[in-house]
């Protein structure tokens, strides 16, 4: 059945497979110390114009959230997410196993506003009972969110803004950010991202790979012992080539961006078709997640013949559906979805 | 250059690595709810002939020990150990990180004695003051042991009795299971190892795959809500699909035994070769690693020839060193190693 | 300076000081297993109309907290509390320090509603996404709340009704439960609330001792192990005997509600004072602290006068004051107000 | 019953009961700020001969071990201990809770050597694994040690000279200081001691006070945010009073050093009569704690006339008994005891 339900259903990219296939038989080193590690970590640290990056290579979003955070903040030390970012709500308390309470901001459209942030950061040290409080000690976001939406270029800056003034790192969440670079209404590119940030992770699961994220400290302002840090997340793979040899092939030649691209040029024709047909939006989004409102009839109608994504309960008749494209979507996929609305 | 580094220096084998490109295009379900990960589940149950237990695929072994011990200890418990256990000394502190001491008793070329266990398990109880210490809570064994070394199923029967007697569960690691299975000199077959614990895991990382471990409560015995105790350990693949093709393609026409075998095989071979030069050995054990003890000069030449793995320091004069065949060694491998030697 | 501060600004109260004094000399054994503690049980088992409780005696607000949310959430678990409960803002994250997420629903004047308790549970349960969340594994109240208010025996009796119907126990801090039990718009006796939760604690520090919480499972519904558990929070004494002592002197002839009818009786004054003198309310409890406006000049100056707690910006030229009575509380004090004001 | 039972039987001592009366309807501020708190940091600042200490008033020794040490160490680090370190066997896992391992050197009568410290960290980096180990974060020794002897000066200096070259904290458990510092067999001070760690602290539960230590940051080199960090675990008295009137007493003239005096006095009688009815000693130490062997028989005999501490079995028929002094023991405890001898 055609899928739109999310951007991992399929496996690898054809370029990340070739290249497992091609060095399978390489006998390599193990836990990350492999020339394929050091190769992608190489690549990745000129494809961010920083090349005093520290680079680690995880395996998933969730352990890539717990182990970054866990790495920097203090132990009294919790992080501000919007109310809908992944820390704060699906990560089955992932944060607090670490120690750390996840302190929220609205979220609009699944994004933070730095005002908000700011807000936050002056009510507490505004506060005389703040040391019996959880201390602001991160900012996390996004890119692209939840909801698929953006941060533009000024928005980010003034995220940054306070929290170089507050003194505070701030992560990005890159699980999707293919998606967002590969987006035509995205003004700011992967160099420019290294530079508002303290550290993001270049997601590679949601965008071609079988597994892996890779963090980034722009800088080299990695805290000190991430080897242990990850150990002791159970996160560090005997076979690193795993990791190393994908994000190698990703960052080869454009790979990462290009099969970003698809999903966005799928993503413009299925906001065109859905416009056409009269679809009820529900967010409408510049990168690869288009969320609808359907009539439950309509919605059980439809998910026979492609396979969706239930989101949300709208109103007693009506519910929110998440149609995703990726790198693999493909114009077929398209027309069948066409035939089927 | 030829490898006896260890068994983890290759990708997958191939009928791992060929599932993995023949299912890519395959559309599936995330986060492990797909029909290849169901059917890696059935299979194993199979081959365990346990067909109630309770199957979860996670990706590495610090990570598997670290999820199996949380879900099986009350927080104020801690797992008994050998010394040389790997949840003891080479975890980064991992089982720390979720709250729980290692304690332990002797290894004996790797192995926990049955009657070691007991010793500990009575002493706490008969201490007046055992409620100010760590509770034994699970025993922890590695079969086969760091060492290479195995127990035999009167040993192991013997280690489960007391485990039941005092009412603990016995974990065991499995990291390098199929070399366990087959080994001539085991006398333990997967279904009776089901029936000799209360949980333990396969290894694919250092048998065939990429990555994977897969854990077996043989009578479905699991602890509720396994999945949120995993994802709350960062372990969950969104592409839970990359455990499940690799451990169908293992235990599909008995692949995972085969490979194991290779390994066996060539570790005899090396073992007579070793034997034949007049090799001083330190541990010669039934599986598919062997250590010797090298003059340091000797060592270096060795290595500049051969990938071989430092061990230990053995005296001023000499190291230890571990070479180790798995299923990828060839013939032609040994060949190699016997004119260097 | 007469101070209406807070309750915890004296020593202990008389009946306490002298029985610390009286059994200064008795030698006793160590770790609360001394017969004052054993007394201070029973007494508190006698007052709960609860002969099969089990009663432990902590030190501390906070710790209690920690320790008993410790014991009765599995680690997959959060807590459900107000937004303005202590657990979910005022305890520097010692929740999330165990592996919990705090889970909020809107405060109402402190309390929780029964049926945003439910909501939340049943929008948990009814996504399907949920075990990539936090369960919510126990609900957590206040009693009074932090702003003085009570809950009826009927909102009482409803939210436990809801947590028995999902099967979550119901926790009731009562760090002040004595000026609420004493208040005369409080329908629920101390043998009523032991049947209306699953575990409370009486508090000590705040109602005339010098420190210490008796935390009560009214039916021995204690998890296993408790020793070792509040050990290793750090919470057990040595001299266990100086919170034995103290909650027997509390619950001999009834001092525990007579000293918090004192607070009561003296903020029922207070309030005739405040509406005599036009006092602006923020919020007028039933119990022992009393919240009004004040223009910032005037804050300022009663506060040379009188020891008063600053609680919360009101508007740019006011703020929120807390006065609060305590057992030590008199008419002068009262006097002395009366002529600041 | 006459009592050689612990230091730990009685309440207070009779400067410290007095101080708590006396002070009692002093109207205070709560957590600790209160003058009385900065009174006795700033004896115990004079006492040590360090002006610029960081000082903090906690309740019990487990939790000082607990809190400090996780200040100390970063996640990745553990602690090393004797293995009869308190941390390491008798603090129901208090450290592990905190997430560290605590590593273990074998204790001589209770004592680290300098050297067997220096040894494991040698072997710790010489291992071209190290990062998938434990790091030693910290060192940890008990002044007096748990079985009752004391470091020399120099071999005190000779362990933090181990850890100054190895740039890790030297922390030093004084739970019982005051029975060494009255000891005549210490020749440490402790100004002296001041300078010989990175943090101690200095017991009052076990040496006069109904609770409380007091830890010492010599050189005010507290990590930040100590304030939280104790909230956090449970560990931040609402009524701060209780532990600063308490030091403010054992702090002034000299009382600290006097009470433990008597204690030694004491126990320098109870040697004398030990060695003059030729009783078995198993350990003579030079401070309050004495251990005998005693045949199974004559210990219950005498243990139905005083109070004794059953410390361990010693061979079929004998076992190990500890007699204890404190600032409370008299000549007629003395006397009964020799009735009973």
């Amino acid at each position: 059945m055609v899928t739109f339900e999310n951007d991992y259903s399929f496996g690898a990219c054809p370029e990340v497979l070739a290249a497992l296939v091609d060095t399978n038989m390489e006998a390599m080193i193990g836990y990350g110390e492999d020339p394929h590690c050091a190769r992608a970590k190489e690549l990745i640290r000129q494809a961010c114009a920083a090349p005093d990056a520290d680079v680690f290579l995880l395996t998933g979003g969730t352990q890539t959230n717990q182990v970054v955070l866990d790495m920097l903040l203090a132990p009294y030390e919790g992080v501000v997410a919007a109310a809908t970012g992944h820390v704060a709500c699906h990560e089955a308390g992932a944060i607090e196993f670490g120690g750390h309470k996840v302190l929220t901001v609205p979220g609009h459209e699944g994004k933070m506003h730095a005002d908000e942030l700011e807000q936050l950061i002056d009510l507490f040290y505004a506060d005389d009972n703040h040391e019996h409080m959880v201390f602001p000690g991160a900012a996390y976001i996004s890119f692209p969110t939840e909801l698929g939406t953006l941060y533009s270029r000024d928005e980010l800056a003034a995220i940054y803004e306070v929290c170089q003034k507050h003194e505070i790192p701030l992560f990005v969440d890159g699980a999707r950010l293919g998606y967002a670079l590969a987006s035509p209404e995205c003004d700011i590119t992967l160099p420019q991202l290294a530079q508002l940030c303290d550290v993001f992770y270049i997601g590679g699961t949601k965008v071609g790979a079988l597994c892996g994220e890779a963090v980034v400290f722009p800088s080299g302002n990695a805290p000190a012992h991430p080897i242990p840090r990850i150990k002791q997340h159970g996160a560090l793979l005997a076979k690193g080539r795993l990791l190393g040899v994908q994000f190698e092939a990703l960052f080869t030649d454009g790979t990462y961006v290009r099969i970003a691209r698809n999903a966005i040029d799928m993503a413009g024709r299925l906001r065109a078709l859905l416009h056409e047909r009269g679809a009820r939006w529900f967010l409408e989004s510049p990168t690869n997640q288009q969320f609808i409102i359907l009539e439950k009839g309509e919605y059980e109608r439809l998910g026979k013949q492609i396979c969706l994504s239930f989101w949300d309960t709208y109103d007693e008749d009506h519910v929110v559906v998440r149609l995703a494209t990726s790198w693999a979507t493909t114009q077929e996929d398209l027309d069948v979805l066409a035939a089927a609305l």
